[in-house]
């Protein structure tokens, strides 16, 4: 898969950060792959302890780690002077960094200098690869699920990768596909999709999700929304190239209007059902929604569960909390429906 | 407007092209723009003649030409070798260099130096500019008109120019909008939509067609196909961002199948109409298709006028081959549309 690939096991890098808030893709990775994150570097004055072994560049490479990952967000989304001493010892000793900045560290002269020397790499994953297909059209083997949403920063990711870890706990056959940076961290390779330029998008999103077995599920972290006025044409691509059997549609509570394009009212879960499936068809004739992720968190307590049963009475799917709830009940509604499927299929013959 | 802008009038380059079928950006140049054209340059053994005067760089520089602009496509969309003397002479005389090939013109050396001294600038009509924003879903003053098509190749910028030109001449306020290189070198300016990066792509569609007077339409290139199995998301930004209160529907005669992709049915003029206004609605809601352009190249001449008479009726909308009958009935269809529109609002007061 031509796709980025960070190799594991991961130091996670949190620079002088004292805000857990500020080191988001240090505690997503340590809460989604626990497996791959071995130890955890502070600079002097910083704070933030993930739980892991704090460890030296020297301590990292002894220990085998193959990787330092950026896991905090400076002021402005920069690497820090302060940083490059440390990112610097580390290409010298043979890590590649991992970084989701807006500064490219291609671009930072001493770590281009230190990773030809000692040839570890720096990974920009924002960055896609270069000379990425056009969109071919062409059906793949295996099945997918694809993440939408009501708008941008609803939970899609993690709905992602709480359904992947649900599933694999019931013994199915999935994989998180991840379609944004941090995604990208969290499952060690991906494409960031929002990056690629346009006339590659539906290509990348193939790719993404490559041919597979029969049995096994790609679970593909979502993009934007198809009624975002920003981003639907991304979230297009996306839902065409993932040619997905199955969707959950994501939303936050309480959220009236696109965050960030205030005078704009959000859709409805069920408009975004009927367009997405509608949009859909022209990929997978099959697609269908198989349940409705809520985050919930803005919600008082004693009010989430009514909230839950109402939309799910109504949209007449599963509706959970991913993180509070599981996905369970979605899992159990796909097996149903395939099941149903079959045996239509079967009385067919 | 933030868009790459050419200055004219233009020096047309033709290498040593000796067939005019590889010189159609040239002969597109002088079709539509011929008052921008004042002469054209042949290097030793070319034929290809556009019927303008020949002429070396320093007699274009003193006919007051600003940019010289290749209008052939060497083997590969690379710039040759053989070519390099004359341009660095127009880039050092002062003249622009405008091209659409592979090669970036910036990453010629001999080119990139003879611009630092002179001033000159080297324009790549298939790069984006930087910094472009995210679409703002925000409605603008003005009128839009957009080309959209069941395919890519069936006619749409063509289409656009001829609805231009015949706007003019009835004295409408109107202007071509170009997404595309080959339209953008026509039009003077404009942005390469599919080469801007996804997440920008609806912006890019809206900074194309800026607030304007009330009376104004801009007649809008179109990019791909919404059904298309590569290039949709394409369509799709450029709907959206267009906010277009009209469009047409392009197509090929006989063409039954995604050009490039032959497996895939190209969908029906009337699928394109519904999924079109469909989708447009979430921008503005008054959308809706004013006519069919067909290009008929591909039928026998006694077939035509019954081909589109058949499908004008079928469709509801006047269907013309716009390089042989005008576009002067969609005009007329716009016109009383708009009409009743008016007429239906002032009842409304």
């Amino acid at each position: 898969m031509k796709a980025i690939e960070i190799r594991a096991p991961y130091l996670i890098f949190l620079g002088r950060e004292t805000q857990l808030t500020y080191a988001k893709t240090g505690s997503g990775l340590v809460q989604w792959r626990a497996e791959l994150c071995k130890g955890q570097m502070n600079l002097e004055g910083g704070t933030v302890d993930l739980g892991l072994p704090q460890m030296t560049v020297a301590e990292a490479k002894a220990a085998g780690i193959q990787s330092l990952v950026i896991g905090t967000a400076a002021v402005g989304g920069e690497i820090p002077e302060e940083w490059l001493d440390a990112l610097e010892e580390a290409v010298l000793a043979g890590l590649d960094i991992v970084a989701g900045v807006h500064t490219r560290l291609c671009d930072i002269e001493r770590l281009a200098a230190a990773s030809s020397k000692s040839g570890a790499r720096l990974v920009d994953v924002r960055i896609p690869p270069a000379r990425l297909p056009v969109g071919s059209g062409k059906k793949r083997t295996g099945k997918r699920l694809l993440m939408v949403g009501t708008d941008c920063a609803v939970g899609k990711k993690y709905t992602a990768l709480q359904m992947e870890k649900d599933m694999k706990r019931l013994g199915w056959n999935a994989d998180f596909r991840a379609s944004g940076q941090t995604g990208i961290m969290i499952a060690g390779h991906g494409l960031p999709i929002d990056s690629v330029v346009s006339d590659f998008l539906v290509g990348a999103a193939e790719l993404l999700s490559p041919d597979n077995s029969d049995d096994h599920w790609d679970v593909i972290e979502g993009q934007g929304g198809i009624f975002h006025p920003g981003y639907c044409a991304v979230s297009m691509g996306l839902l065409i190239g993932s040619q997905p059997d199955a969707f959950v549609v994501c939303h936050e509570a309480g959220r009236e209007t696109f965050a960030g394009w205030e005078g704009l009212a959000l859709p409805s879960i069920q408009d975004v059902i009927e367009r997405t499936t509608l949009l859909g068809q022209q990929a997978n004739s099959n697609i269908a929604c198989v349940g409705v992720s809520v985050n919930t968190s803005g919600l008082p307590a004693d009010e989430r569960e009514a909230y839950l049963a109402e939309l799910s009475s109504r949209i007449g799917l599963p509706c959970v909390d991913p993180l509070i709830d599981g996905t369970d009940s979605i899992l159990a509604h796909m097996s149903a429906a395939e099941a149903s499927r079959d045996l239509t299929g079967s009385k067919d013959q």
